[in-house]
């Protein structure tokens, strides 16, 4: 298996709900944070996937929860590439505290033309970019 | 099967991101604001339920996207209760704009203490309230 | 003074931090949420707006807080017009609950070209239809 | 003048809307971000004040926009301490890319006893941790 790509961030006051624990819907925005740094890692970012008009949409995206994340947690999240297929790239998320799994993600992205947002393949330096984080 | 419960609501600018296109995260709080209106058909609502000292946490959440909705599009949110077990609830929405599906969404809530947050059975209140929702 | 525009919504679950109540950045949200609503009984909405290459920026804006709202409040959002200027459009909203005002906000808009984003004076059909809500 | 407290963090996707910048609301949420480091180097951290029965509440919020910032810009918010008061603390923000202020924001925290939520007076630990950012 590689070595996950690993990004560090800190929990935001507004991101926790009046549980004191980070609202759900929120990890599905750190998860894209997190392959966002992948991306600039692997393949120069993703504004530079747009200007080879490329872009990629979510087909699929799912959590499980753990255990809660509060207010100045410092996480950690660590992306592998489960699945580079022809036209879709799935991604995997654990986001992590002090170690321990907090959470759990998947999501499917499908790469489509930025113009015409047709579904196409994922380009020869895409592919070679995540390769290194499949497994 | 029984009707799902329904609620309709509006699309905000803030929701949507660069791609003009409600960003994938904010679906998981569409998810949240509709079973909040569901409760509130089903047993009085939120607060009703914490004023008997029993929360929810979330377990697991997913979503599939097969069209994006758009800044100012009227989304209506269908939920059916899809499983009452002992101590969980899982419920599922539908998300459409002009009878169109756009996403389908699942979330399975833990019923919880309020004060020690660990599970316990659903009580016999909310299981009464949420079974015209469940198939 | 003329009548103002009148929104009703309700607080969510994802809006209220960890002191349960409203984050002081979502009231901000909620104004630009009004004003769209204001802007479709005002000129045909927002959309109409774009496509007579016509869009706007926010310029300044601020609140002041005097209670706080919480989740599953039922709100109000009372918005009138302020100033109708050269080629900026500021608008006043008062947040009730209940007739108590919670919050008092500014907004300053500037009205731009759409294509390049260059300030524009206001046009005819925004003045006439921004006019019955300025005082 | 004291030199003011910086932080540095990268705009993320989410935040932008489909004008592809910034929406106005979210600044609000960079500001409450850049205190929370400001108050970690200052009298160590938002849970330690907590801790010793103190909280705040926005009061007041404001700020003005200059030039807007746009997905995976780098950004530095500079904070210093503006007013000391009895019971408030106000504090200004400037926003900067590459040196260059998009925005320019000012809070007013009100301090508050934990427990009631009533005024209280500025701590000696929090206006010792504080004045260094003061003007």
């Amino acid at each position: 298996m590689p070595e996950p790509f690993r990004h560090r961030f800190r929990v935001r006051y507004a991101e926790c709900d009046a549980q004191s624990v980070v609202f759900n819907a929120h990890y599905f925005a750190y998860f894209d944070m997190a392959l966002t740094e992948l991306f600039r890692a692997a393949f120069g970012g993703y504004e530079s996937m747009l200007a080879r008009d490329v872009d990629l949409v979510v087909g699929e995206a799912g959590a499980r929860f753990f255990a809660p994340a509060r207010f100045d947690d410092e996480l950690e999240v660590a992306v592998t590439v489960t699945r580079l297929g022809t036209t879709g790239v799935t991604t995997r998320y654990d986001i992590l505290r002090d170690g321990d799994r907090l959470v759990e993600g998947t999501v499917r992205h499908v790469v489509v033309n930025l113009g015409t947002h047709e579904k196409t393949a994922i380009p020869g330096w895409m592919r070679d970019g995540l390769e290194p984080y499949a497994g």
